[in-house]
């Protein structure tokens, strides 16, 4: 998941709403022969670690993902062949411009009131500093109004903001109030004068671990650089700052944007045996931060969502509709996956029943969310019921994801997974995002979730 | 805490057991006045958080603490002048010659099957690398059974153990098992002709985290260097490896001995106002590793002994019996602080009643341990009855902690405390070892028990 921007994202896109699709107004419940095919797939699903499998070997192969890398398109170009394999229909690509940031090398070094090395993470998209590093007086401050207090101090410094996540919060609801200084805190204090910005990562557990993330600047032509730095170290800069203890830090950055270059969003599908042009979608995006092997970010989406596709061909299950499996690029970085995905399918858009992704990790699913009208919420009950013996049950309204957040504006019921957050912010956009972070038990019990809503919507 | 290796080591030192000192068989049940003057050490300990800030001040100030460097040096200075602020008796400190290892620059670089940084930390002790390092293929093995299974394999390798952790058993009890990899992994694959070990990191939790720690050599000339690795890097080593790809790694490490220096017990006390030769040890390590801050191993339990018996001196408290802090040096990498400690004062080896060590992390305390006979067992019970308020209530038989093992060895009745350890290995020797890991409460209890066991045994 990149961050809660994706609306304001949208809203600067060229897509517009037309009314609701007519074919999610037509989601029967499962037959009794509709439903078997349902107990098959979640049994197909749980028997193995098939998917656990495939996601580790991509994470591990490939390492992370971030777009404008070699590995990202060599992971797209292995998945493609794959899916060939695996005997799925019209698999192929849809290119897809995006941005090419690229971190250099980067450092932050304590050097007042000792010499230490802080654990650091340039934020994504951020500006590199002038070659040499900046060096200045750090101002700790906690959130934006105890900069605006402290404003006439923050000109030649770096401003740190030491913004907690709030643990007796949910953790999307915590993230989404601390993420906001890494969206924004380089620009708001610039505004004071500041010559950099470094940003408490957005976590409820860290050990010295830096995350990532992408950042943003508004008009300004004058943008400062931006890092984040561990809890651990932004709450030791916070109790020497209050001691009255002076602090210098030295901050280098080599972060810089390449030219725009060609991606790709990944296509694959079980073509339907009645009505083919009616498509539901399954998705996770493929691109990810580059740091540690984007597993659950957004690995284990991806390869759940796939593995759900698979598992209907491999049972030789024959939906009428299609259920087609898209595979997003730039969901970190831009969202230019997701927005050329439905603009350039918005002729059809009528022909989207739904759309569902995983992008908040594999982890044990308990229910959906549904982004569309309360009649759609009412349709899927019955089309999860087959799901209860795996403890999933729930459908509730919630937000789309991001990458099929386009979809929605368009009127596409967005559908996502409701999983135990409870330990994804430990290891989000960090060097600690990889495989073993995802039990293959519960990622099955993903798979199944996302087989049973696309075929129980497509029989 | 270092090691397990603590009884390896004394047994090779010069000291030799006597017979247990006569003093520890009279300590008396503290009566009405005694028990009151525990009340209130309970109640001054927890009524601020006073130990937490010195820690945090010393961690922050001062970092990492190893043996050789002049940081440790630094660190011993202020503590001096603290304690002399504090108004202690007989501040000084004790010179002990100590080893000086240093880490240098290192890195692990997977080469094949991919290019990636391998998360990577040298093991104390450890030889450095030739200049230019060490190119080899990889061999993953589980154990040391495993090891000679494939033991023809290990030629020209660089062998990596992937021990786990194991999570069914109790923290200390699994880390016991798997740390004999950390201390004689080098020694054992060296013999199959590897080239270099690495070891799983020593830890049931990981977010990338290298684990350092003193691993040793046989009496053979020949040695190879040894790293510890991430949990994640080693199961992705392994992965690897059962899927058949060759794996082959670029070790770099810069670590060396420098000639051996003087470093220095910290020693200071509330004199005993009736028998002030007869000596209660209150005590933990000033030395660290040389990542994080050494908040939790051992400046916490450091300043926890200090804060105790700062807390007697402050209260106006009369002891009858010294009551001493001693805060040892190097006990990381050769226990030469506490082997020092021991030989110097082995001549009042009867005067001293008792020693008391923290070295588990200060955290939430529910009793304590006694290396001793079972009269002394049955000694502290109703020496530490007014921690009952405190949920302090348990004395059980256990093992001493490592710095007063030379003192128990001599019969000297070594005490701990029992706190939870669920977290402790979480932290143990990683650059994540800072003050936040340590709550100020649970800090300010294991104060408490200090206080009260020190004073108890001393009215």
């Amino acid at each position: 998941m990149a961050n809660n921007m994706k609306h304001a994202i949208i809203a600067g896109a060229i897509l517009f709403a037309t009314a609701a699709p007519a074919h999610a107004q037509r989601i029967p419940a499962p037959d009794s022969a509709a439903r078997a095919a349902q107990e098959r797939l979640i049994d197909g699903a749980l028997k193995d670690s098939a998917a656990w499998n495939r996601l580790a070997w991509l994470a591990d192969t490939f390492g992370n993902r971030p777009t404008g890398s070699a590995r990202l398109e060599r992971a797209i170009d292995w998945i493609v062949e794959q899916m060939k394999k695996d005997g799925l229909d019209n698999v192929h690509t849809e290119p897809v411009m995006v941005s090419h940031w690229e971190r250099g090398g980067e450092s932050a070094v304590l050097l007042s009131p000792r010499l230490d090395t802080l654990h650091m993470l340039g934020l994504g998209k951020s500006v590199g500093t002038p070659k040499g590093g900046i060096t200045a007086p750090v101002l700790v401050v906690k959130d934006f109004a105890d900069l605006r207090a402290h404003a006439a101090d923050a000109k030649g410094k770096i401003v740190l903001f030491d913004f907690p996540f709030n643990t007796t919060k949910k953790a999307f609801e915590a993230y989404g109030e601390a993420v906001a200084y890494r969206g924004v805190g380089a620009d708001s204090a610039m505004q004071f004068g500041a010559l950099a910005v470094l940003v408490r990562s957005v976590t409820p557990m860290s050990l010295r671990t830096p995350h990532t993330g992408a950042m943003r600047y508004g008009d300004s032509t004058h943008r400062i650089p931006a890092a984040a730095v561990s809890v651990e170290d932004a709450q030791m800069l916070h109790r020497m700052q209050d001691r009255g203890q002076k602090i210098a830090v030295h901050l280098t950055m080599g972060a810089r944007f390449l030219p725009m270059t060609t991606s790709r969003n990944v296509v694959a599908e079980v073509r339907g045996s009645e009505r083919p042009d009616e498509v539901i979608v399954l998705g996770g995006h493929i691109d990810s931060w580059d740091v540690g092997s984007g597993a659950m970010d957004d690995a284990g989406g991806s390869v759940a969502a796939w593995e759900a596709v698979r598992l209907i061909k491999q049972l030789g299950l024959k939906p009428r509709r299609t259920v087609r499996v898209v595979l997003w690029t730039n969901e970190e970085s831009g969202l230019a996956g997701g927005i050329a995905y439905a603009a350039a399918h918005q002729a059809q858009i009528k022909d989207f029943v739904l759309a569902m992704e995983s992008d908040n990790g594999v982890f044990k699913p308990s229910g959906i969310f549904v982004a569309g009208a309360d009649s759609i919420i009412a349709m899927m009950k019955p089309v999860i019921a087959p799901l209860a013996r795996i403890g999933v049950t729930s459908v509730a309204p919630g937000e789309s994801e991001a990458d099929e957040s386009p979809l929605n504006r368009l009127g596409v019921p967005a559908l996502s997974i409701d999983t135990d957050g409870s330990k994804y912010f430990w290891y989000h956009h960090t060097q600690a995002d990889t495989p073993d972070k995802l039990d293959p038990r519960e990622m099955a019990m993903c798979v199944a979730v996302m087989a049973v809503v696309g075929y129980g919507a497509a029989w």
